[in-house]
């Protein structure tokens, strides 16, 4: 059974919003095994949206449009299905009879004329009631396609996708086949590298399959199954996950939705430390990181930003500051940060994102974590344009701070 | 000039990553001008990447493509190109040896095979060398299409579609005409204040055309002029702009690609001053913001990070720390990082980004700025998540700088 999503709004195209209900929707077939081969997005358009669904009915068993349901002049998804099927717009009184009690309940006064435009639907299709909102949802068969609508405000669309969607499309494809996927997040390694130690298991594994897929700094492994439920899938992604991990060892940091910043905020946690952050060519980057989290404050006391080399001497007392990209730098740094915030784990970087390089070549950062077991450094060349190296040394930082945390560290 | 993306990768159609890149992509087309009629994304699957290849042709002037262009067996942009015009493969053995010192240059040893991949391309294809990675972008035309194929690293992505791919489709948008676009950059009125202000110009002017494009807290407007050339364009944008500018007053604070931080760190130059940072909830982004230019450690000192309060006390002896979300800790922030750092400017952001609420409601975030000739303060409350509302404050924050370094301020 496979399921095509077709967002649409203007806004999507002009990059004003990003299409998140897309990634929702689509995660949201794959956790109940339902296939999805294209995305669609169109704007407030009516030739082109009825394009995108007839594309979408000749090619895929069912379509989820999102978005364009609304009451405005611009919401044009039931008009467009009405021309890609040939079927008639009709008119539920119904529908504008509880409209109009909605508006009534919710001491709105007299409902604008405009709204009842969301009691049309095309003929044959069944509206369905949207709890958190005026626009009601709509399914339809046509010709042995489903057809959905849910709205474009991403609360009212979940709603309406896991209240009356997913059941629908679920019962539809009758079968009970699940696709359940597993992440792991490695570092240290190419994509290239990674490739080659898995390249037999990616070229003959077919169910589960494997498939990689690099970010900034990153590369993940992706280990996706079908199976009749989870616990079976997850039977064929365990052997396949154990000799992946096995493979690459120590690279493998995390799996699923475990972010580096997550894994060190949960491994300060295991240890009941904090940590506190000095950083020059970062610029405050790093410190930024280890707070996006919810409940960061917990563990990170925060950090200073010694942009300024002058004030690696007076804020944290660092000796000789015409050299400070080596690792005595560093290595003073991480200490120091680690008295003056009163925490268990200091951190730093130091360096040149270039383009003027300083002492030392642009590219060239020295690390340094201090723990109350040990304080250790490392110098590391990085290559590219000042952004990415500076992300690369966000990362970097929070991955060597990862082995110290777990008594690992690195060859001296 | 119509031009269509169309995102490749499994990863999008399970949801396990958002689409940000064909958000990015739209934004930059609608920036310059330039028309998009549709979005795709297809899976890792050769024959419906043709297919969504030969769809693109068809209705579009010019594709771009993003994702699928790695060293790995599931990377099939090249060949969906292939399949989708009929045109053959090949190697470019001079990109094979760039690839070899590229990877000797970084000191990785012998490169793996599999990269040798990246070398090759559709006949006639034009590679894009790619400065942040091994993966080439690349340029073709094809009857009368031009279709490109960019990284789908989210910042390798951007470089080409920056240095490479927008400056090859105002060309060629202009094989005839040309067309200028010039950006007004806004901040502090809503889109819908700024349309009722434009809303005759909007509606009335073709050539030039007027349109508004939100970002992150800021308004862009858009003047773009078709002419025979630059200098005939020019003309025809001049007096829209001036009349925009009459209209908007000081909202307008830039202009094309004069970002806010970029206008802060001119003025700092032009006054002589340089800048130090007090940041609680933005937790170092603010600083980061400000280092992100190159040549910004002449202007910008650094910052400290009081994520716990008690830190706002001993580094920056700020009293009362049971109450952190008010203006007079904010101005305590400013003059004191001002004092600590030895520079003319102290900004300071405190406040709750959510989800816990300090003893001030999620959102309410307090700014100062200090400078020579006067300290003050602004209190604002945000809506949203906790990542919208910490990148809102780090906008707002150099806006403010912004007003206190022309001396405008705001009201008391």
């Amino acid at each position: 059974m496979i399921v095509e999503v077709i967002a649409v709004g203007t806004e999507l195209l002009l990059g004003q919003i990003v299409n998140s209900n897309a990634a929702t929707i689509g995660a949201a077939l794959a956790e109940k095994g339902l296939d999805a081969h294209f995305q669609q997005v169109v704007g407030d358009n009516l030739d082109r949206a009825a394009a995108a669904v007839r594309a979408a009915i000749d090619r895929s068993d069912a379509v989820i449009m999102t978005g364009g349901i609304g009451p405005t002049r611009d919401d044009l998804t039931r008009e467009a299905i009405c021309q890609a099927t040939g079927l008639e717009m009709e008119f539920s009184d119904e529908y504008a009879e509880y409209l109009r009690s909605w508006w009534v309940a919710r001491g709105r006064g007299e409902m604008p004329d405009s709204n009842l435009r969301q009691a049309q639907h095309p003929a044959g299709a069944e509206l369905l009631v949207n709890p958190k909102g005026t626009a009601p949802g709509l399914a339809l068969e046509h010709q042995g396609t489903l057809i959905f609508c849910v709205p474009g405000v991403p609360a009212e669309m979940e709603h309406l996708l896991h209240a009356e969607v997913l059941p629908r499309l679920v019962r539809w494809g009758g079968k009970d086949e699940m696709l359940v996927s597993r992440l792991l997040r490695t570092w240290g390694r190419s994509e290239s590298g990674v490739a080659e130690l898995l390249d037999d298991l990616y070229t003959s594994s077919v169910n589960p399959s494997v498939a990689y897929l690099a970010s900034a700094g990153e590369i993940k492994v992706r280990i996706s199954a079908k199976a009749a439920d989870a616990t079976a899938a997850g039977r064929l992604i365990e052997p396949v996950e154990e000799e992946v991990r096995r493979r690459l060892g120590d690279s493998v940091f995390g799996a699923d939705d475990e972010t580096i910043e997550r894994i060190v905020l949960d491994l300060l946690e295991e240890r009941g430390w904090r940590i506190g952050v000095a950083e020059s060519m970062t610029g405050g980057l790093l410190t930024g990181r280890l707070t996006d989290l919810p409940g960061s404050s917990r563990f990170v006391a925060g950090g200073v930003v010694p942009y300024d080399s002058r004030l690696k001497q007076s804020l944290l007392g660092v000796g000789d500051i015409t050299h400070v990209v080596n690792e005595e730098t560093a290595a003073a740094m991480a200490t120091s940060v680690k008295e003056l915030l009163d925490v268990e784990v200091g951190l730093s970087v130091t360096g040149s994102a270039g383009p003027d390089p300083l002492e030392k070549p642009a590219g060239t950062i020295v690390f340094g974590v201090s723990t109350p077991e040990d304080t250790r450094t490392r110098e590391v060349r990085m290559v590219g344009d000042r952004e990415r190296i500076r992300i690369y040394a966000v990362t970097t930082a929070l991955q060597l701070t990862r082995l110290a945390l777990t008594g690992k560290w690195w060859g001296v």
